[in-house]
């Protein structure tokens, strides 16, 4: 099934929100083998909402529209739409009292403007979708030939409840029988960037073109947490598509086996405390360019507190010495960003913290305090477990970049050490 | 001027790539008085591509794209656009061995494919968009109605690199003359909720709606650092728009400067970086729910390592107790998330850093460890300065947001804790 996504708001075109809602309402649908063809974004101006919907239903029949439906929003989407369907507006009274009461325990010494009930009005003949995450009700509009519009409110919380709870159940309800969907399978490496990638996979890894395997697109995404292979079945079968996904990860996966850390959304925090975990181990971290994130990746993980035990940010060099133990002399012979500190903070923080592993992080992020010798980027880990482990990286980008590759270089690190031994 | 956004590529329409891409062009943009009126997403499918862009340019004839450019993309964007415009393809030679030289660089030992030159046309009559910071060049394709097309590419830096120093130029030397720019100004507030402001403001607060000021859209953005207020003039011009958002700043300050932090894109973690810098002051924390984030926000802001000396992770008891000195009795006695822990942490991480400022955060963020005594969402912050405050918190949201705004209510008390004294 085709649909298409009209996300509404000045926000939105301003470029003040991004927009998060189409991500999620696009892979939400995907998983239930919709497809969103097209997506268009227009302010909150009734003729341009009016001819966008306008549009889309002449290509598609099925239209989901998110925002312009709160109390402050002006309520323009619902009477703009009603005229496309040539229903008028018709007053709900549930909706009605429920809008007033909000007003009344907003501004408990105002009137109320009788003009708000306007916005309690819903096109004739509409279904009206529960809100269990806010005020503004949802709306399904649907003529004789089955073309329907989905109006969902555009607060995430209201637009995510809403969707699961009223939209896709409607949707599935009228795909039965439909059978092809679009799937994708992601294998998540780190550690390599995608040039080397795209060298140990060579061309047509997966095929030649017009096979089956080969004629699965294979997407090659790069980011701060590594380079993710995405490969995507569509226009098949559930089954068919899984069996092909499975065996392209299958493949993928035996040539960059020592990079790949886990499918589709796994996290190499979550990744690492498992194998912590499994292994009975404590860990325990010890920051200085990251300054912390590390440590927030971890426990951003939920459980994480029987196997973290905390750590130090050891952002000035008085504290590496302190708190962690690191030799003055050390810091001033080989500087703060050296193999030298990197093991001793590693060891420190393990001991100091009595954790069977300690890991330790020291680099230069910038914009400022680069040298010829030592330039930004340049960051030195240690890890220290059943031995002490250092290594140096040289990574890119602008500062939260840089931070974000060293904390993710740091997680790959502990969990190769605990592979290998 | 207006102009149509049209972002290509599957991993786009799948929401496996949240479209930040269009709030940076959209935000450049209306810096220089351009306002993006519609924004379109397709697949990575030329007929959709052509589709899109050809009601685009019959709308408003200026029509940016992006994405669909790069070699891995079979680069459908060109030859469908230049379809449209009714031009041919034709070979670009130096284009055609940067990309042979690309490939012989990442494939040393395979064959040069001879279909891959066709990644190297452009089409007839094309003005080449340098790419400073990428392979794929872009294109700007006009007709002899003056309308055009701007073809950038889908990689964020590239992207960011070539709308700043070869299309924006473009836009502005031919919308010289044209006065009317949208303009928006912030304040950002924190530590109270939506409802409270919008109490606080009343109704129509900018004035009644048809005066100058009555007339300017306010919007209320509540979020994990707080409530955004924006106000936004659309149409006028520049000198006019904004002396009126300043004003409309001005009187909104004057009602809520409690809570009022900064404008535009502030960042509390800076604005007390430099609150602190001015008083000759140096900072520590110390962390339990947030695990790092705190010391995260703070090291974010570069230049901050003169005023921030570093921080202890608690997040384990046994870590409250040693790195910290908190009392095993008073954590077994009040539990963890109590007054007592928040304030020894605070004046515990004060003294062995030997800091001037020490900030706790301590606090249940679920989702699991909540009981009805103490609810998810509950924490205990602790400033520590001239003299030692405690403070009680229940916030709202899942793990993550919890987190996120424990870690900006701490830098909240901070910064109030430096204005009071």
């Amino acid at each position: 099934m085709q649909v298409e996504l009209i996300t509404i708001g000045d926000e939105l075109l301003l470029g003040f929100t991004i927009d998060t809602n189409a991500a999620h309402i696009s892979r939400t649908l995907a998983g239930a083998g919709v497809e969103i063809v097209r997506r268009t974004t227009v302010g909150d101006e009734p003729g341009k909402i009016a001819s966008a919907v306008r549009e889309a239903l002449d290509r598609t029949g099925a239209v989901i529209t998110t925002g312009g439906l709160g109390p402050t929003s002006d309520d323009l989407t619902k009477p703009a739409i009603a005229k496309i369907f040539g229903r008028r507006m018709k007053l709900d009274e549930g909706i009605a009292s429920a809008l007033e009461q909000r007003w009344r325990s907003r501004f408990p010494n105002s009137n109320y403007p009788a003009t708000n009930r306007t916005q309690a009005e819903i096109p004739e003949g509409a279904r009206i979708l529960t809100n269990r995450h806010g005020t503004a009700p949802g709306i399904w509009l649907e003529d004789e030939k089955g073309r329907w519009v989905a109006m969902i409110p555009g607060v995430p919380r209201e637009m995510r409840g809403m969707l699961a709870e009223e939209v896709l159940p409607a949707i599935k309800s009228r795909s039965e029988g439909t059978e092809s969907v679009v799937l994708s399978g992601t294998l998540r490496t780190t550690g390599i960037a995608e040039s080397a990638i795209a060298e140990l996979l060579g061309p047509n890894f997966l095929g030649e073109p017009g096979t089956e395997l080969g004629s699965l697109p294979l997407a090659f995404l790069p980011g701060v947490a590594g380079v993710d292979l995405r490969v995507t079945a569509k226009g098949l079968p559930r089954a068919q598509a899984e069996k092909l996904i499975k065996k392209a990860i299958l493949k993928l996966r035996s040539r960059v086996s020592a990079y790949a850390y886990g499918e589709d959304d796994a996290d190499l925090a979550a990744v690492v405390l498992e194998k912590l975990r499994s292994l009975g181990l404590k860990l325990a971290v010890a920051e200085s360019c990251t300054g912390g994130m590390l440590g927030e990746r971890i426990t951003s993980v939920p459980g994480s507190s029987d196997v973290f035990l905390g750590g130090i940010i050891a952002y000035h060099n008085d504290v590496k010495v302190k708190a962690l133990g690191v030799r003055a002399e050390d810091i001033e012979r080989y500087g703060a960003v050296s193999e030298q500190v990197a093991l001793q903070m590693a060891s420190g923080v393990r001991e100091r913290m009595a954790a069977d592993v300690g890991v330790s992080v020291t680099g230069i992020a910038g914009p400022g305090g680069g040298t010829p010798d030592k330039p930004v980027g340049l960051v030195w880990i240690s890890v220290h477990g059943s031995d002490a482990k250092a290594r140096r990286f040289q990574v890119g980008g602008d500062r939260a970049e840089i931070r974000q590759r060293a904390a993710q270089a740091a997680l790959e690190m502990v969990r190769r050490a605990l592979s290998n031994g």
